[in-house]
């Protein structure tokens, strides 16, 4: 089941609105194919394991397969996988966890088991759902999985007084962010943020696909000339309001910019509406980069499932504080710390 | 040596202003006796592993003794160590670090060289200043060891907008705090923080002595209820201005209180003063407790050796900050964390 967790995560940052999955079949006690499920719209998991292990020749009655996430029994982008072990005449199927995905939900394991397969459910569940945790949030709430990340020092600090906020955070920080933007499907920041730090929010340093670019700017006062603008990629998407000048849209999506407008609440943008709209993109995971305003409000509106805050070891003295909502910060009860160069990181899950 | 430091440890808290001392006499490459300092005042670490080993029948003459400070060449309180080392013939000394204080500073060394004892310095020499650091800071500068501790959330308040700042750390910090407490010669805490906590600062939850208690009040405007004004043990100490009104320190006086009359610079005590003032009555070592007025005049008067942050994985909202100098901190370019139940443990040193 390990293996099948190492397989999986191969597949990180390209398999999404799709579980990673990855699959280890077994014959006489021992390993003899693999396989994961690499891009959205290929093949799953168990189909690359059992064309792997056809093309070497090797007869699958009897063998056992391994896989973190009960096998399909529908009809998507590709035939059922569990139409295809039964077809392979495997004797046992040992699954992580069972697919909260409405048309899976057990459906795949009853299926194999009426053909007479042993099945086993179960095996390190708790870790591959946490595998998963992006597709388990999305698929049983319609929402995207939210993770505030900040970089801050021990006054509670993201900025100076003037805005400016770079090289907070220590060498080795700024790249586990890089790496992190390598696996959430989108990254958003408010306008101010844009506007202050002109950020690329792209993957630099480490090896990984861009992430979507998602701006708030509830009535489209920034400028085209920052960076976030310059992609041609159509991964960067504007959130803004239902009132917003349709010529400004207009003139946005003439650049192959995706613009969302949203309903408003006590005249801010109401997060809520914002996240339905966005997970309609299948955006099924997002890192909020800031600023401090679009942190609270997160956090105000209960809808972050998780925090990572880079601690420095330094003092600001004065500038903008971080965080500010008292409340919402009870939803919290999980805490793990971690070290990353010079700095913290502090992991809060609820 | 490192069962020198083992036994050293054994007198913290207890043998101040004199330094943590363990010492072992190993003949024929078996340990046959040990000893430490117990209590300042009594017998130095030598010379209780001789007495021990006397005591036992053991002839010294060849054998090898081991200690992580330097053995003593003056008359202090009792016979200089060196020369008792010289007369049971020891063939062999193995020494952590030299003592810095000008009394001995190598003269025990090259009185022992001498009489022909093969001698060895610098053995785990770091971890052995380390070990004594209150003493070599003491010894060397002529003032005490500073550390600050403080435990704050993630926000940076060390407490909320009506001074209520109970229970901000878990349980496990503030055990630790206790510890601590038993092992630094003092504690200090402003004014504020005795009248908006009221704390004992005694040792509880551990075995261990009390501290003195060190009261920042410039003006002697605190009234005598407060639970620090309780003791009777001659181990609270007022830090007052030299302006201050001889009635009311000649009231303290009575109740067996220390006051210290010191200058004033720019209308606050003058902290560096203040110490050379402690030292005279052979404080070595003090945490600083708070309040956020207190850390950020020692942090600005750049006098504080080590920080200890603790951080409670929770946000107070608006309150007090513990920290507002950027400056100072700049000192600190070692950093240590440490978990702490579900605070982590910041530890700045220079």
């Amino acid at each position: 089941m390990t293996r099948c967790f190492e397989l999986a995560l191969k597949g990180a940052g390209q398999v999404s609105p799709n579980p990673l999955v990855g699959c280890v079949i077994v014959k006489n006690g021992k390993i003899v194919a693999e396989g994961y499920h690499k891009k959205y719209g290929e093949y799953h998991a168990e189909r690359n394991a059992i064309n792997s292990a056809v093309k070497k020749g090797i007869n699958l009655k009897g063998a056992e397969l391994y896989v973190n996430l009960e096998p399909c029994a529908h009809f998507g982008k590709t035939p059922p996988c569990s139409d295809l072990i039964i077809e392979h005449k495997f004797s046992k199927v040992v699954i992580g966890v069972k697919d909260p995905y409405h048309e899976v939900a057990g459906k795949g394991i009853s299926r194999m088991k009426k053909a007479g397969i042993k099945v086993i459910t179960g095996v390190l569940d708790e870790e591959a759902e946490e595998l998963n945790k992006f597709f388990f949030k999305f698929v049983s709430t319609g929402l995207p999985y939210i993770t505030i990340k900040a970089a801050q020092t021990i006054d509670g600090k993201i900025a100076d007084d003037k805005y400016r906020s770079k090289w907070i955070s220590s060498t080795e920080s700024r790249r586990t962010v890089h790496k992190l933007r390598s696996v959430y499907d989108a990254v958003l920041v408010g306008a101010n943020t844009v506007k202050y730090d002109n950020p690329k929010l792209n993957v630099r340093d480490v090896k990984g696909r861009n992430p979507y670019r998602i701006i708030i700017d509830k009535d489209l006062t920034l400028k085209h000339g920052y960076n976030v603008y310059k992609y041609a990629d159509g991964k960067t998407i504007i959130i803004t309001s239902l009132n917003a000048d349709i010529s400004k849209i207009k003139l946005l999506q003439k650049k192959n910019i995706i613009v969302l407008p949203c309903k408003i609440r006590n005249s801010k943008i109401d997060l809520a509406d914002a996240l339905k709209k966005l997970a309609a993109h299948n955006i099924t995971s997002i890192m909020i980069e800031g600023g401090a305003f679009v942190y609270n409000e997160f956090v105000k509106a209960r809808l972050v499932d998780e925090m990572l805050i880079f601690i420095a070891p330094d003092i600001m003295g004065s500038g903008i504080m971080a965080f500010s909502d008292k409340k919402g910060f009870k939803d919290f009860s999980s805490v793990n710390y971690y070290t990353s160069g010079r700095d913290i990181l502090v992991n809060l899950r609820k």
